[in-house]
This record gives C-alpha cells, sequence and structure tokens, in this order.
C-alpha cells in the first residue's frame, strides 16, 4: 500500500525531489529527470538510462560515476516523454556520444526512439541497448520481445564501467549489447503493488499461489504454482534460467536475486545462499553477486533472479567500482561537483525571425489543434470505455491530458508570433510529455514531424501540407512500427493519408482533399473492429477485442472529421476573427490547388 | 508476510548463511554471528554491535571498515545469547579492546551484559554503549529507559569511524555515548510484520490509522493518528524530535529517513523532501542525510525520523568512510583477506586434569538438571498459562528450551569426565543460548556462575556448596537488577538463600538446608501474586498480573522444591546406581555439615 503522498497527482515529482535533495553529492534536478551533479570526464560516454518511476533504485538511484551519467524519470510506471529524455540526454552529453539504455517496454522505446532521433539529428551520436532479460516475456527464438526486468543492473554496470573506462560509444554499445545478450532473469510474484492514491493492487495473485513470470507491472506471467519452499523456489528459478543459458558462455556468472518491494533482506538471502549451492553443483562459479532491492516495484510482494554470463572483458567491467546513490563498489577518486544550469533555464533556444505567413499559419495550426481538443474532450468517456473492453481503459483521459497540454502550447506560441513550425513543435512535445504512454509519443511525434516539415517559410503551397501530412504519417508509422491489420491507429491513417494524396494529385484544394480523406478514416476506424489486435495495447487480449473498433483508430477519425469540418466551415469561429487573421489562409494560395 | 523458507525454525540461521554467501567480501560466519572477512589492524577497537534478526542491515549488514568489526545474530526478534555475543567478541578482538553497543532491550541489556562480565573477566577490556533513540519509548528525564530504533547507525557509525581512526577505547566509548546522547528517533506504523511461518502479523494498525511511537516488534505507541498528508507527517516528525532537543546542541544535523519494510523509496523520498524544508526553516543544516531502509523490521509497515545533532568530531566521523555490505560512503583502501578460524574450529578449550572429586559432582550436577528438567517439562503448559495472564505466555517454552539443552549439554560433559565447573558452564551456556530471551540470560549465567563457583578442586566442603548458592544468586540479581518486590524470580531467588544460609550456619546438613529453603521459595513465589510487576516482562500489563504470582518465581520453587526431593531421596534414580558413583555424595564430606 503506497500512502505517503499529498497528491497522488505529484507522486512522483515530489519523490524525485525529495531523492535529489537526500542524494545532492550524486545528482541533480534537470527538466525530466536527474543528471550526475559531479563532474563528467570530457568526451566520455554518456550512459542515459530511465523509464517510469516506481522501481528504485531504478533509475535515478544508479546515477553515479561508474555507472549511468543521467536518468530521464518518468511517470509512476510510465516513460519518460521523448522531449524529457531528449533534455536530459543534452545535459548528460560530454561530447562522447550518448548510449540509451533501458528495459524493453513499448512506451519506452517509443519515447527513447524519439529522442534518438531527436539528438542524432543535433549531431550527438546516440546509440541505444534495450535490456531484455526476462526469460517469461517471449520465448527464445523471439529474444527481441523479451521485457526487461532486473537485468537493467547489469547492462548498465557493464556500460559504465565501459564508459567509465573512456572507451568509444562504439565499444560501449558493442559491451553494452554483450552484457544483454548474455543475461537472464526470471521473476515471481506473490502479490501486487498499489499506485499512490489507488485503493486497491494493481493486480492480485490469490493467496497461497505464486505466478512465475509475472511482469513488474503485472504483465501475465506463465503459470501459477501452490507456494513453494524457499528450496523448491530455488531449484525452479535456477533450472529454468539455466535451460535459457546463452551460446557459447562459460562458467562465471554474475547472480542477482533481487526484491520486488516486500519481500524482505532476510528471506533474499536465505533464498540467494540455496540458488548459490545449486549454481555450484551445475559446474557455475558465482562471482561478486548481488542480493537486495535492486529493481523494484513499488510494494509488489515478489522478487528474480538474474544470471550474467560472464567473460573476461564483462567480468573486468562488472569489478569495476562505481558510487552512485544505490549502487557503490570499490573506490573511485572525488570527484569535483559539476556547474549545471537549474531546471528553469534548461528549455532557450535560439531566436527565430518568423515570417508573416508563418506566424500566420502557427496561429491557424492553433486553432485547429483548439478544435482537436474539443473533439477529443467530448469523446473522452466514449474512447475510454473503448479501451477498456481489451485495454487499460486510459486512451480517453491519456488522449486529453494531451492535447489539453498541446493546445495550451500551440496557443501560448502563436500568441508570442512562433512559426507554425515552432508552435507544432511546442505543441507537439507538451502532448508526448503529458500524455505519457503509447498515444502520446506517436501524436507527439507527429505533431512535432509535420511542424518540422512547414517550418518558417515566406510562402506555403499545397506541398507543404503534402509534406506535413506525410511527415505525420511517416513519424507515426516509424515510431510505432505497427503494420496495416495490427489493429492500431495505422489502420485508419494509412488509408486517410491515401485518400488525402489522391485528392489532391487530382486538382482539387486542400478543404476538398480533407472532406473525403477524413470519412474514409473513419471508415477504416470502424473496419478495424473486425481485426485482432497484433501489436499495442490490446494484444494480451486479442479475443475480447473482436468486435470493437480499436480506439486508437477511433480517436483518429473523429479528430480528422472535426479538422475537416473546422476547415470546410470557412474558417469560422473565435480564433480567426481577431484583426490580422484574414489572410491566414491564403497563405497556402500560391500552391497546386487554391484554397476556399 | 514473510514466506520463503523451508522449515520456519531454521530461517534466521538459513538467512545468515546466506548473507554470508552474498558477502564474503565483507563478512565470514562465526559461531553466533558474523565477523569481518577482512584485515583488522592490530590494537584497534572491535566494535561489536547486534541484536535480533529481522533488523536487516541492522545488524550483520554493517559489518565491515570504518563500521562495526562483528555482529552477533540472534534468532528473529531475540537477543543473541551470552555466548554467542562473547564467541563473536572474541573473533572481533583485535587487541584494542571491544565496545558492545545495541538497542536498550531488556534481553540485549542482560546477554551482552553477561558476555561483557566474561569478556572483561579474560582480560579483554570491554565498554558498553547502549542506544536510546527512541523519543516515543520513555519520557526525557528516562532517557536511559529509551529503546533503540536507527539511532542504532548513527552510534555505530560514529563509533565505528574512531576505532577506525585508530582512537583508544576510552575515545571511542566516549564518542558513541556522545553520539547517542544527541540522536533522537521517532517512528510511526500503519501495519505489523510477520514472522516467519506466522499466519498473522504480529500486531496489526487499524486501517486507515497511524500508530505513533509503536515500536519495532509491536511495543505500544504514544497515541493514534488518522492517516495524515505526508507534508502532516513531515511536520509531526520534525516538530517532535525538535522539541526533544538535546541541550547545547549547534544547527547542523544529520536526518535519516528509514523504512521498517513496505514503505518504499519513492515515498521515503517524498517524505524527506519535506522534512529536509522544514528543518531548514526551523534553522537547521541538514549534513549528508540518508533516506532509505537502515533498520527495519521484516515486512513492518511504518518509518521512522531520526536526527543526529552534531558537533566537530562528529561530523568529522560521520562523514569518514565506511565500506559494509549495506552501507558504504566514501573510500577506503581495499583491506587483505584475514585467516578466521571456521564455526567448527571455534570452541576448542584447553585441556583439563579433572579431579575424581569435581567429576563425581559433575556427574551429581548433571543429574540434578535431568530432574530439573524433568519438573519444567511436567509445568511448561502451566507455566506458559500463568505468563500468557499479563506476558507473552513463552515461559514455559523458553525454560523447557533452555533447561533440554542444559541437561543434555551437562550429561555428555559429565561422561566425558568434566568437573563440576565445565559440567555446569556447558550447562549454562547451552540453557543460555537455545533458550533466549530474559529468563534464559539468567538461568544461564546463574548456572555458569554457580559452575565457576566450584571448579575442579580435589574436595569439596559445604562452603564451596554455600559459594555456588551465592554465586548463582549474585549472577541473577547483578544481571536482571531487579529489587525485591518487582515481582520477578528474585522474590522466590532471595527467600531461597537466607534460608539455605541460615540453615548451614545452625549447622545442619546440606540436605537438611534444602528440605527448609525449598518451601520457603515456593510460599515466596506463590506471595507475589500481590505484588505489582515494576521490572521484566510483565510491566506493561501491571494491572492485569495482580492476584496471579509471576511465572519466573513459580518456576523457581519449582525447581528447588525438585532438587531437595531428589537430593532428599538419597540420590535415588538411575544416574547414580552406575559403578563408582557410590561415593559422589561424600565429596561434601569434610566441611562443616555432614552430608546425610
Amino acid at each position: 500500500m503506497t500512502q505517503i503522498f499529498d497528491n497522488p497527482a505529484d507522486f512522483a515529482d515530489e519523490a524525485l525531489d525529495g531523492f535529489v535533495a537526500a542524494n545532492r553529492a550524486y545528482v541533480a534536478r534537470v527538466d525530466g529527470g536527474v543528471v550526475r551533479s559531479t563532474e563528467v570526464p570530457a568526451g566520455q560516454v554518456a550512459l542515459v538510462v530511465g523509464g517510469g518511476s516506481g522501481h528504485y533504485p531504478a533509475f535515478a538511484g544508479l546515477v553515479g560515476p561508474g555507472l549511468a551519467t543521467a536518468s530521464a524519470c518518468g511517470n509512476m510506471f510510465a516513460s519518460p516523454a521523448a522531449g524529457q529524455i531528449y533534455r536530459v540526454a543534452k545535459e548528460a552529453n560530454a561530447g562522447g556520444g550518448v548510449l540509451l539504455s533501458y528495459g524493453n517496454y513499448a512506451g519506452d522505446v517509443l519515447h527513447f526512439g524519439q529522442a534518438q532521433l531527436r539528438l542524432n539529428a543535433e549531431g550527438i551520436e546516440t546509440r541505444t541497448v534495450t535490456v531484455t532479460d526476462d526469460i517469461a516475456s517471449a520465448p527464445r527464438d523471439q529474444i527481441g520481445k523479451r521485457r526487461g526486468i532486473a537485468g537493467d543492473l547489469t547492462v548498465f554496470k557493464i556500460a559504465g564501467a565501459a564508459a567509465e573506462a573512456g572507451l568509444s560509444l562504439d565499444e560501449v554499445e558493442r559491451l553494452a549489447t554483450k552484457a544483454n545478450d548474455r543475461t537472464r532473469s526470471l521473476g515471481v510474484a506473490f502479490d501486487g503493488c498499489t499506485l499512490p492514491g489507488a485503493g486497491e493492487p494493481l493486480f492480485h495473485v490469490p493467496p497461497g499461489q505464486m505466478s512465475l513470470g509475472l511482469g513488474i507491472h503485472g504483465e501475465p506471467g506463465i503459470s501459477e504454482h501452490p507456494m513453494p519452499t524457499a528450496s523448491e523456489l530455488a531449484e525452479l528459478l535456477v533450472s529454468r534460467l539455466l535451460s535459457d543459458t546463452p551460446d557459447h558462455c562459460g562458467s562465471r556468472v554474475v547472480a542477482i536475486v533481487n526484491g520486488l518491494g516486500t519481500v524482505k533482506y532476510d528471506e533474499l538471502f536465505l533464498l540467494f545462499g540455496k540458488i548459490e549451492k545449486l549454481l555450484v553443483n551445475a559446474g557455475l562459479t558465482v562471482v561478486e553477486p548481488e542480493c537486495g532491492e535492486l529493481v523494484t516495484s513499488l510494494d509488489m510482494s515478489g522478487l528474480s533472479l538474474t544470471l550474467l554470463w560472464l567473460d573476461e572483458e564483462l567480468e573486468h567491467h562488472w569489478a569495476a567500482p562505481a558510487d552512485s546513490p544505490a549502487y557503490r563498489k570499490g573506490n573511485l577518486a572525488p570527484r569535483a561537483r559539476r556547474q549545471l544550469s537549474g531546471p528553469e533555464d534548461a528549455v532557450s533556444g535560439d531566436v527565430e525571425e518568423t515570417t508573416a505567413a508563418a506566424a500566420d499559419l502557427g496561429r491557424l495550426a492553433a486553432a485547429v489543434l483548439a478544435q482537436v481538443r474539443d473533439v477529443v474532450v467530448e469523446h473522452e468517456e466514449e474512447l475510454g470505455n473503448l479501451d477498456a473492453i481489451a485495454g487499460d481503459g486510459d486512451h480517453g483521459i491519456g488522449m486529453r491530458r494531451g492535447v489539453e497540454a498541446a493546445a495550451d502550447a500551440a496557443a501560448q506560441a502563436a500568441a508570442s508570433g512562433a512559426s507554425v513550425g515552432r508552435v507544432l513543435e511546442a505543441a507537439g512535445e507538451a502532448w508526448s510529455e503529458r500524455a505519457g504512454g503509447t498515444s502520446g509519443a506517436l501524436w507527439g511525434s507527429g505533431v512535432i514531424a509535420s511542424g518540422l516539415a512547414l517550418g518558417n517559410r515566406e510562402t506555403y503551397t499545397n506541398e507543404d501540407a503534402i509534406a506535413a501530412v506525410t511527415a505525420f504519417v511517416g513519424a507515426i508509422t516509424g515510431l510505432g512500427k505497427a503494420e496495416p491489420g495490427d489493429k492500431t491507429m495505422v489502420d485508419a491513417l494509412l488509408p486517410f493519408r491515401e485518400a488525402f494524396l489522391r485528392e489532391l494529385d487530382g486538382g482539387t484544394t486542400l478543404t476538398q482533399a480533407l472532406t473525403v480523406a477524413a470519412p474514409a478514416a473513419k471508415a477504416a476506424a470502424a473496419k478495424t473492429a473486425e481485426l485482432r489486435p497484433l501489436k499495442g495495447r490490446a494484444r494480451p487480449l486479442a479475443e475480447k477485442s473482436l468486435g470493437h473498433p480499436d480506439p486508437g483508430a477511433v480517436s483518429f477519425g473523429l479528430i480528422v472529421e472535426r479538422i475537416a469540418a473546422f476547415i470546410h466551415s470557412g474558417l469560422a469561429g473565435p480564433h480567426f476573427t481577431e484583426p490580422g487573421l484574414a489572410h491566414s489562409e491564403p497563405a497556402y494560395a500560391a500552391g497546386k490547388g487554391a484554397t476556399t
């Protein structure tokens, strides 16, 4: 039961503030996470880790010399937003490039992936190693689909030591990848954890039962067992992990017995003692093991065993010193304090000379986003109910949170005379950060991509509109990696783009193209009811989902329908009654097709 | 819920084995606890900490350079036995003397006190600093009665750093005392913890309530409150601690937010952030704080705040490096591995040339202890029920466990021809270690003391019998510090000694003296029903205890009654039918009064 808080909504943020207050010798708060408060040697690879909050010491507790350079910290059990990761990585960068490393969860993959694109686009060389140690989460021939659990520690430790040793980004990436390839974990749960403010645990395991392979956020396990003795549990964990031994591995292993929250130290030690004996009996040598709470899940009752099969270079980096709030090993020379810009200075950006056309289009974009907000708010409950059939029911609230923030950010940017590029970038970032989750990452990145496509030009033509729509769709398909027929938003998005481009190619106006493309998107969204989910939120409950359309496709259809109607209405409404906005539509006039 | 074990009875032992297996670079197992596995510089003061298990990282997790030298580890929530503490301290001693430090609980005070007597008697200079930080456990004018909770960490850290700096035993003791004088803690609990194998928590706090000052083993708190917000809780803890600020303290404090088990890291950090602000607002400077799980109580839901008011020398030692399994700070040069005798070699002892008289009396002692065992087993249930009226009901089982072990040890020693001194020493140690708790410590130390009084002589007289009884009584009154009228075993013990000495002074036989003294003890035990408990197990429930005799006094009365009857019967029974035992009674013949 998580119960120490004022307002549950502020929990993750206030906890992070308190963490920094208790660990100022190690970390400083930056916008979106924490970064070392001590000097990072120039040219050292920055290891940026992160993920949802609630897993302490993962991730912020592992920031310090010899381990991570910084951590992006999301809300409770929710990925940090791409913009947060991007800003944290920029603060962490010491000129040697950035390695992003995190557990393999859809939301994290999206947001970290988006941040990586931005960092690389800005010339900060950035690579990614996702942690995939949980053998319960996918079969051996789909190892890339496995989740990351306590194996975070082995991968981060190896990568952090390699960075500390001054190795290149190529080498740090290679070693982290090797550590991940040679790390296996398996967890068990006896009961669920409670999010702050929730009256009930996220999930339950029946009393007297143990769920094998249950994920740290309640993702389904492999099997249920009657509560075993400690010896039986040790036997079960060891035999399952050894049967998944990586290829070409020697006999020296790191063993980590990790408590998830309420299985306490004496229990973990007792189990460790039995596990070590079994490993020794199996001919293995246990090297510098760990036993304690290293990757937790609030007050979840459960534990996991992790094995890392060492070779000479991995053992060298595993044994190397590290000095972070929650993980300390050996001796490192003390580091000087680093001068950091506070969170207030973190966002600056260079000054832009906005063209009249780009500013006008910026105001139009803000007006459109206000419409999008309205339609999402009107349908929030309906979208939530639809999502609850086979998902976690948060699509409505997530979309609303994201679009409200996006509309606000766009209105503010437009009011200050920013270009359409800047307006949409601000809107997309706000969407991504406030909404959290997968849909927030997708919409945020789509909106940012269309902003980058529109930029700050002297004139805008239909070609620019096509580029914006193409960029929007490209960002979403590129990031989400869903295929047509996977029962996601993409199943409405692609028919929309197709109809829109076909109409414009045929010489019609923008307004007309939207008027044709929007119903195509709505119809395609409705047809997703016939599909089985193959990707995304509804996958675990595929059967229940049959007969109901995908919520992400439905919300997309509703949004483009509203945009089309708004444009078709001749841009009527309070946003366009202000002086100076009368000529905003002609900004598109010089293109292929004249607007209405 | 504590649930990882094979046999709950082996839990503490197997957990300690696993702890050592996971931390071989730091600790080695010795009989009764753990000691550093690295070299201790010759002449360095040995800091020996300890207490019941279930409080990890207290106590074994704090063994390492710059912190404790060794830890004596008891059963779950039960003091280690005096013999264990003694042996652990002997292993830890590096020639600089020993400082014993532990939380101020009756059982620990008894057992550590007894160990201290033995160490000092052997020429190992030994001092004690008990930790008394819990302001909820006694008013300010009775500060010596306060319990020790998370203040263990500040006292141990200061003492360990002082020892590491090479200071003398006087100085280490002075600094530890000062640290304790300047440390204050206050805890809250939201729910109880479960001992391994128990179906229910030791205690409950009603849902939605918080108990202020509830002890870490469920000792009664000060008051109950509705569950507060984090800000209210921070305010409550800070204001109560500041109102108990030690005299003549400056403005620099260490603040420790300590989780007891299932209040997790993000919650602790959130609270720490609020507490730090309040301390700063109160004009204090927070120096190198800690926030985490430092002194736990299995899976108890609760937390505590500790403040240590620093001065220059305390701050120096607080900031000094330390390197233990659970607490690491700064840099210490790596230490060489130490050569330790394994547990199997720990007990050796020099070879004794036993006299015939001493061996005969040893066999008599073993026979007497077999009788004592029988009478305790016969009355186990009755003693347990009596204890349950105003205590925890374990007097019967505790006495049985102790006396069974004592009788076995005595039989074994006597069979190998040991002197009465050795037989009783072995019996007393076994009693103390197996019984645990207060009565085990008292009986164990009484039996050992009478053994030391009888030793290994050529002849035994009534003077020796008087010396043995006097030593027995002296050990118990010295250790337990109970006064006549406190409603303890002492209320039967003193009338017994008085009658026994009076009879022998009057020229009667030993048998006759016993025959008179035993009924006196029984009568005195019965009269304790009229007393109110002022000391010992029944104090918290004084009212309930009125009208019922003290279980410790009753068991003593039963035991001396049985011994008197056994002796009076002319030493009949299988133990004395063996050849060579016929002359065992005449061992006392050369004294003042001839025996029957």
